[in-house]
């Protein structure tokens, strides 16, 4: 049986979500908890990965188990069995991951390849001096910015291009085309900003890219026209730097 | 002469804001600090105490200092001057506690008498299970919460009241009477809440019982009008329970 999973961490004591040897990993914990809770191996796949110290409110993933492996521990595959299932699992899992939801999928299902819709959030504050309260979860940007050219500029983003301006170098996937339905700038009342990102997915270190160069906008060192033409130029050393994953959150993803 | 202080901190690692023996305190780190620079005894008075664990964005205060030693360390009290006095003074201060801004005061500035506003936000989010990205600086409610419910009850808060219904017994304050400019829920993207509360001053307590009055309300056990009625009443049991300090932030002081 294929079940699906909907599940959140804190990522900032983790190397990432991908299993690598050595280090603490989103993936690696979930692995083990489950391994061990159903007594075989358990591969766990994930709708993306994320990268070192980016968390998410709400991530989806599924897993393959048999079926008398998994009616060892629970009664039928209803509902109500799978909320105790997630409930015993929450309780062998670390604090910072959190199962929220597990439902019987069918075979065909599979968490990547079926993310039709991911949303992501960034958050950033402009201040001379850190204001180590918004550093928990933003990036401190010294520069002073200008929110109105931001939210305008940030527009050019929205449709379907060709990002590899918005790529990291080294990256071995071919089709740079991807679709932003939305990206906006939300303003906090507290004092800081958040970036937010809605794709059919994103390249590596995409967000991030696309961050750095709205701060380049902010300062007034790039338009909204450029941003136009870095994208139809592709060329990443036209685009802004890559900021830190310190603001950087998955909120979200459809499937 | 007495000087101004705007500053920031991260409360999660401060047994609040006062002085006291033992433990790690923001007053304790700010004063160790400047003494330990002026190689005097400094006292440091803020706008308010801030409870365990609580932080702030932009707080206020005030020290004294002999213009001589002030002198020893600036070569006068320009703008430029103090500028360059934060960056020496943040340089010794741990990563969680900024010195913002400091200016000369008149020597009847007091950092709490003269504070008239003060804005505070606690932020929380309903959920079956924690999410914990949010939990970092939010309160986990398990309960479905009526946002509606609690956007319309808030204002009955805002207005001049005595508020003894909504502060901890043992308060020794004799005047509960207190002001509230404004009050209102503010809805995240990311899916939380935010409680926004502007007043003239807070009683020990206040915010903190006044959000956990509004759970109640959300979770349809008190309406808007029972809230005008426990005021008027002003009996503690009548209210919500005091939620803890985790999602409470200091966001600033008028003064």
């Amino acid at each position: 049986m294929r079940l699906k999973v909907e599940f959140s961490y804190l990522g900032e004591n983790y190397f990432g979500y991908q299993v690598q040897d050595g280090v603490r990993t989103v993936q690696g914990d979930i692995e083990k908890v489950l391994s061990d809770f159903f007594d075989t191996d358990i591969s766990f796949v994930a709708s993306g990965r994320t990268d070192t110290g980016v968390s998410a409110i709400r991530q989806v993933g599924h897993f393959d188990i048999k079926d008398d492996v998994l009616l060892a521990k629970i009664k039928n595959d209803s509902a109500k069995e799978f909320e105790s299932l997630v409930i015993r699992i929450n309780y062998l899992l670390d604090k910072d991951i959190r199962f929220l939801h597990v439902s019987k999928a069918s075979e065909d299902y599979h968490a990547r390849f079926n993310a039709k819709k991911k949303t992501y959030f960034y958050n950033l504050y402009s201040s001379k001096t850190e204001i180590p309260y918004f550093s928990q979860f933003a990036l401190w940007v010294k520069y002073n910015l200008d929110i109105n050219k931001i939210r305008d500029a940030i527009k050019a983003f929205v449709g379907t291009h060709d990002f590899t301006a918005f790529c990291a170098s080294g990256s071995e996937v071919q089709d740079k085309v991807r679709t932003i339905y939305e990206a906006e700038l939300i303003e906090n009342e507290m004092g800081y900003i958040t970036l937010k990102f809605v794709g059919n997915g994103f390249l590596y270190n995409m967000i991030r890219i696309m961050v750095g160069t709205m701060i380049e906008v902010g300062r007034g060192k790039l338009t909204k026209d450029d941003i136009t033409k870095i994208i139809e130029n592709k060329d990443r050393t036209l685009a802004g730097k890559t900021v830190s994953a310190i603001g950087l959150v998955l909120g979200s993803v459809e499937n």
